[in-house]
């Protein structure tokens, strides 16, 4: 690829960059000034909202679908309060890559309209606003996969989730941004950097660090994801958030194929929420839909939720002996476990996994062939540094090793999960990331995350609302065991990470999502403060 | 590899063979001199059984279990029974590939005594005689996978499918011959040739015909099969016999692994036998385990069977487009239809499906690296004709082309089962192969059974009673609209295929295998004679 055409690509992306900051107009448009790093309750602090619309934009999904249900909102006003709520988040941290106001408030009049004229909700999602990764399919918007090439395309059909979700009742209004090659756990493409809402020196996490940052903001009461190594959970807990990583192909599908076919990590889609039971929601709605019709690759196993009558038993794996956690979140760790354990729940040690050959099969796993499709992807794009550093693992495998490959990955997530079962636990409490959301640029070990994608293990991360304090230990002594470890806490100050929240993760086998729902719900109320 | 290290792999080839045919001494060596082509009744016809063990023989699976829990037969007489049976089956047909009457038959008296004892069945299996394709491991019992490199392999542990089988009470007696590449559809390796009970001349089918022609000899009542492209469903449609494909990963894995990791077309396990309730039977026992808490890889999908209360719609593919079918299937196609309809069914013609183009895309699939594994595996043996046809599609792919594959393949699953359900159909009739059985080193054409695995749509092969005669017309004039039709039909004679038995298929789309047989019930019903 010549300069010239490397210059002509970037120039591309610019003028979407200009469209996209283009459609932030009139009421949208924000000249915030000076801000503090923590620009979470800005929808609360700038002005711009009624006292109605914050009380809108702080109710989780579960109690927005009733408050429409019951009328005490319409769903246009709901969809007003998010709009200038997103728009205000997006001014913050440059969260949105598509942004559609006009026709999510047609939407929501016709909501309204049914509604006045039938009686009836359209659906359990009646006027409950979605954010959407940008690479997720909605029908005549324009979006991106990250990448400049990927840039305008416009779907003529809604991706399936979106189909089920719109058929729900749901109002679309806004595409996510997410990072270059979708393979980074920040987010950072031809859009910008995504910051935290938290503390703005830090990133959003990604590569659904848009929904991330929007959601934690309460831009979006729900939003789409995706989660192939942590894209869903690193997100959710870097702002203070629910997120679920399903078993994959639980869910029904909603990219943009970026690499079909490529199922040697097999990703999931999965939601994104202020509440347990908004992500609970999410599932039922989507296979109450019985997708499986449709999708020959989704099994048809209803949403079935459980209720344990009995005492559950949680397995705490306290670090995964390549990279320790840092001191806010042993801290979180060690007051979650006091808190279950005073509520009468089991919590045994649990030994940490083989991270670090995880690790090394995963990376492998990722880029077969040896990273050649995403770079012809980016069709001359130049790399960012996430993506040069992702990449530069990608080994390319013939045939014969990638089956190989596979068939290590088999008999290692059965040796893994024999010994969960044989001593009977319920699932795995763990760190959701060794620290908190990291400076820009920081994150280079998923291994907490991305260990549950290899096992395909469903996953949840779940807010602690613990968040970094100057009283907490500082780990500035720590050398490191490992060039992993050594690395991870060069990056790492406590006093960059004020106010970042601690999210932790709970994981069970595979198949047994509605299990995961379970514990979630009773570790819920044992926190409950 | 040098012709001295051919001819020593040869020798070895020898050596095992001649082991194996050691195993037959005393009475279960026959002298058995100039047979009939039929030799399908040889345990009657022999002398070498009892009254009662002919009785034995002839019962289903299902019978037998309950006459052994009865007491009308202990476990030791049952497997006397087909012990002998078995061997004179194999003098027929070389059908076996190893033989353990010992082993079997302590097994049994332990059994015996168990019942004696506690009074208890040790599972719903007590006492049933199950066989064994080659490759599926049986503790302690020497195996191949078909070609010499393989052999004699004594595994240290059961493969999961056996053992659960063996905990429920199945005795193993005997291993059952499978082909040098395991992908022919007909039975011919290092250990000979087997042939068609029914009429000699024709092959048994493969790559399970080691149990084709056992079980349809009845040397036994159940057998353990694979099917990645017709391998469980050739062999019963060629020995008149019931035999059932799932969808992959329903049922327990049992294979030492030949290309473990290769999952572009994903085999499955599946069982070979008498009634359609002995599938049903093998299927519930194996389910009722819950393997998935042994293997994450299988869904965790009770066995749950379901009555279809209404009028069901069968759609009827009379021929696939590319190859159709001689006169005495489309003849049992008509009769099938006939009573189907006389007995109040909805049966509407059914569009051919794209094989030509499915056809090309899995034998693609099979042999994503060229062949380079099987190549390996075979460590200089010969290739046999069919092995060297099979492979002479194999293109090696990279791993981006493989992806591309991948997702054709899974745009033409949804594509197809879309229409499928469109119209409301319950389940697809059509032809399990477009003739009988056919004569030695002819089966090329494998689209009838492998489009359905190319799906993974379950498939279920039953027997229509139908067995080719002199009134037959002969389609000798006719002379094929393609190069795989003319290529069949110059290789078709009726007058060789006397007597050969005409299955016929059912198939439904992916997870509904209980739909199959609530369907398959119907049809069984509506065919009684």
């Amino acid at each position: 690829m010549s300069e010239l055409e490397v210059k002509q690509l970037l120039d591309r992306g610019e003028r979407y960059r200009a469209l996209r900051d283009s459609l932030f107009t009139g009421q949208y448009k924000n000249d915030l000034g000076d801000l503090p790093l923590d620009v979470s309750r800005l929808y609360k602090m700038s002005g711009a909202l009624s006292e109605s619309q914050i009380e809108v934009v702080e109710l989780d999904a579960t109690d927005l679908a009733q408050a429409i249900a019951k009328k005490t909102y319409t769903s246009t006003q709901v969809i007003e309060a998010y709009l200038l709520s997103a728009a205000l988040a997006h001014s913050a941290t440059n969260c949105l890559a598509w942004f559609f106001p006009e026709e999510a408030l047609e939407r929501a009049r016709w909501l309204d309209e049914q509604l006045e004229k039938t009686g009836e909700l359209v659906g359990p999602l009646h006027g409950v606003p979605i954010s959407v990764k940008d690479f997720i399919m909605v029908k005549g918007i324009s979006q991106t996969s990250g990448h400049i090439a990927s840039s305008g395309f416009i779907p003529e059909e809604d991706a399936h989730i979106v189909s089920i979700l719109r058929d729900a009742g749901a109002v679309f209004y806004a595409k996510t941004t997410m990072p270059q090659s979708i393979m980074h756990l920040e987010t950072d493409s031809f859009l910008g950097v995504t910051s935290n809402p938290f503390n703005c020196n830090l990133t959003a996490g990604g590569s659904s660090g848009g929904e991330g940052a929007l959601v934690g903001a309460r831009g979006s009461p729900l939003g789409i994801t995706t989660d192939i190594g942590g894209s869903t959970r690193g997100p959710a807990a870097n702002n203070g958030l629910w997120g679920f990583k399903p078993t994959a192909m639980r869910l029904p599908k909603g990219m943009k194929g970026i690499m079909p076919g490529a199922d040697g990590v097999a990703g999931a889609i999965g939601p994104i929420a202020h509440s347990l039971r908004d992500l609970d929601l999410f599932c039922r709605v989507l296979l109450d839909a019985q997708p499986w019709n449709q999708d020959i690759n989704i099994p048809p196993m209803p949403w079935s939720p459980l209720t344990l009558a009995r005492p559950i038993k949680i397995g705490v794996m306290w670090e995964d002996s390549v990279v320790r956690p840092v001191a806010p979140v042993r801290q979180a760790m060690r007051e979650v476990v006091y808190q279950l354990r005073a509520k009468g729940m089991e919590v045994v040690d649990y030994p940490a996994y083989p991270a670090a050959e995880a690790w090394t099969m995963i990376k492998r796993l990722y880029y077969l062939d040896g990273a050649k499709k995403l770079r012809e992807m980016l069709d001359g794009e130049p790399m960012l540094p996430l993506t040069t550093w992702i990449t530069s693992n990608a080994q390319s495998q013939d045939i014969g090793s990638m089956w190989r490959l596979v068939n290590e990955r088999d008999v290692f997530r059965n040796a893994y999960t024999k010994f969960f079962r044989s001593e009977n636990f319920d699932a795995v409490l763990s760190p959701a990331a060794p620290g908190p959301a990291g400076p820009h640029g920081s994150s280079k070990y998923w291994s907490y995350t991305s260990f549950w994608n290899l096992l395909d293990w469903p996953a949840l991360v779940f807010p602690t609302g613990h968040k970094v304090a100057p009283t907490d230990h500082d780990d500035a002594e720590y050398q490191g065991r490992n060039p992993e470890e050594t690395e991870y806490y060069s990056s790492y100050s406590r006093d960059k990470a004020i106010g970042a929240p601690i999210g932790l993760q709970l994981s069970v086998p595979r198949f047994e999502d509605e299990k995961l729902f379970a514990v979630a719900k009773q570790v819920n109320a044992a926190l409950a403060r």
